[in-house]
């Protein structure tokens, strides 16, 4: 007799983004010419760069000639793709060979996937606030989970607790949803314990792209010791603007062993069972994103976010609220002013300046309190965003 | 301390078609002006249909425009493709409407992601021989299977055993490796058991286009009660020739439901976890796909393949080989002559004939002294072939 699995009723209602929307219409519809900017997501909204689009209608071309057509592509992805992502690590001074390289159609499909290959017992870690797939994922697995707490005293930035030893450990810096950037001193610490717990971290460094300070780690792997304790999930989401294409990868080095066998080994053999490769087209964009052209073009747009995010963080500087981000990430994260729980902040955002923002209460119950802005919109909505937040009383 | 998955060493090394690899390039390396022909691949080699080509060409246009950028678009696939699946099933006389349809990056990973909304626990009914996938996401997943004996006795097409009670069944028709198909009858015996037992059945469609006797199913969806225990697992694949576009989706009728909850919500709250929606420019080629124009490419291509089925078959019948598949199947499966296992006659069709197919014992004991011939070829190759074949003396 079918039974379903029963983690999936741990899960917790996750209404965030519908309720969200349910407040949103529902404003609109009492306000009808009111002219509501949506600073809530965290999705791109600049089209693509002219060289990935140009090879893209190349590899469309190709697949319509019999001698140039691809059928089922390798499960870890093209050599051309994993050379390039290879090439872009030499960028940090690091050397992941494209042997350690696994592509796939994205950095949450990764995030989640990869906890397949490890036993289920084991503590998983995860900080609190963060991005829901590590917990949800986790949970659906039948994992345990131990939080550790990222809050203001700690910068959102939580260091080790020995008391702990869990098996794996999420890290993702820049952080979503709080923007905030571990140094390298902070990651040697989460290397070094994770070596002496013999622990996993896996690293989702999606918002890499987003760093500016030269002394911030975009990598891991800029820390000694991490390519025996790491696995690092990337994607072409953020900095490429790939969130509609699906296109991510996997680093994981040929040293990162468990009881002696091969971790990335293991972790081909999942895709080998569970996936059939990514899209020819789609890796054909990606290693386009990549060429020094692809990058000029990229860093175009990143600056576009970026500038919207200073201009966020310098409005709630003038203003003396408290917020981390918005200098090497998309996000910026803030506490409400006066005490206001985050809901409580999200409608007097709404409905006194006509912004909509996330709660950061959605993100787990340390982000109570907080609150998250993103940087992803149009740059005209967020200068009236600006100037309308500088007019409120608080 | 991290552990791996233990049941990854449960997996049998599946050697086969890096042995085919193997054993191809040894004998092309001691005969280096041999035409060696390959008909084992399960891939498809003509290129794309134009309209499948515009319609990736315009989504790649768009997504190059602030005004029709796309992002992350919806976990179950956008409403232009699911509506045209929807309308695609009533081809055959089927109403799945386009709430019942998801959409994902291939069948493959359906196939092996749908086993997560269900407990670990109870049996997992497996035909053998089988499509591979089946089994190792099973083991790794730390199910227990149960297999089904198709053989030579019953046409490689095996009916319900009462005395076995599993939870979950997976059926391939037009299989994959035997090119066998259920007719209604048949199909009806395996619902009837499913219903009994309350069993959840996975259909994998992937090969349907290539059925042609109009009394077959193309779909578990023809037969009565199915809607309230199946789930359809379909591929643009094989009849669109999407292996290396990646589009696939899942049916699941919203009748369906175990302990009163709905199986097509739990699987769409697992896909919102561990998925990010299928690329846009995939989604707009495989909607292109369905439409009248694009269906009328697609059986052009799937003619072609056809022909080649037919000739192997015609050629195999002229030598009095017990065959099946070939006419409602992209596959021939074929018993090896004078009794000679699947390794011994890959041996002799690759030395004497220039010929390289799959040997049967590569899916499953059952497969044993079988084999496997895709007509996925060229024609001139198949030709050439069918030629060699017929001198052949057994």
């Amino acid at each position: 007799m079918i039974k379903l699995n029963e983690n999936f009723d741990k899960l917790k209602k996750n209404y965030l983004f519908a309720e969200i929307a349910k407040r949103t219409e529902e404003y609109k519809a009492q306000n009808p010419n009111a002219d509501v900017i949506k600073l809530g997501i965290g999705d791109v909204t600049l089209p693509l760069c002219s060289s990935v689009l140009d090879a893209m209608h190349e590899a469309v071309n190709e697949m319509g000639e019999t001698a140039t057509f691809r059928g089922y592509g390798p499960y870890e992805g093209y050599e051309f793709l994993r050379t390039a992502i290879s090439e872009s690590y030499l960028r940090y001074g690091i050397d992941i060979q494209p042997d350690e390289i696994y592509v796939s159609d994205g950095a949450k499909s990764d995030t989640a996937n990869i906890l397949e290959i490890f036993q289920t017992g084991g503590n998983v870690l995860i900080p609190n606030p963060t991005y829901p797939v590590y917990v949800d994922s986790s949970i659906i697995a039948g994992r345990n989970i131990c939080y550790i707490d990222a809050n203001e005293s700690n910068n959102f930035l939580p260091l080790p607790d020995y008391s702990v030893k869990p098996s794996i450990i999420y890290l993702c810096s820049p952080n979503n949803p709080t923007g905030a950037v571990y140094n390298k001193k902070q990651l040697k610490e989460w290397v070094d314990y994770a070596l002496e717990n013999q622990s996993i971290i896996l690293f989702d460094a999606a918002y890499e792209a987003f760093i500016e300070d030269p002394d911030l780690p975009h990598s891991i792997f800029e820390i000694e010791g991490s390519k025996e304790c790491a696995i690092e999930i990337c994607s072409f989401s953020k900095g490429a603007g790939f969130t509609g294409v699906r296109c991510g990868y996997v680093a994981i080095p040929n040293e990162l062993k468990v009881d002696g066998k091969s971790v990335g080994e293991m972790w081909l053999r999942r895709q080998s069972i569970k996936f059939n490769g990514t899209s020819y087209i789609t890796q054909k964009g990606a290693a386009a994103a990549l060429s020094k052209e692809g990058m000029e073009q990229a860093r175009k747009n990143i600056n576009y976010y970026k500038e919207n995010a200073k201009m966020l963080s310098e409005t709630l500087k003038g203003l003396n609220i408290w917020h981390i981000g918005g200098k090497n990430s998309p996000y910026i994260w803030l506490k409400c002013p006066n005490n206001m729980d985050s809901w409580e902040f999200f409608d007097i955002l709404l409905t006194k300046s006509n912004i909509v923002g996330t709660p950061g209460s959605g993100f787990g119950t340390n982000g109570e309190g907080f609150f998250r802005l993103s940087s992803f919109g149009k740059k005209e909505d967020v200068e009236k965003a600006t100037q309308r937040i500088k007019k409120l009383q608080f």
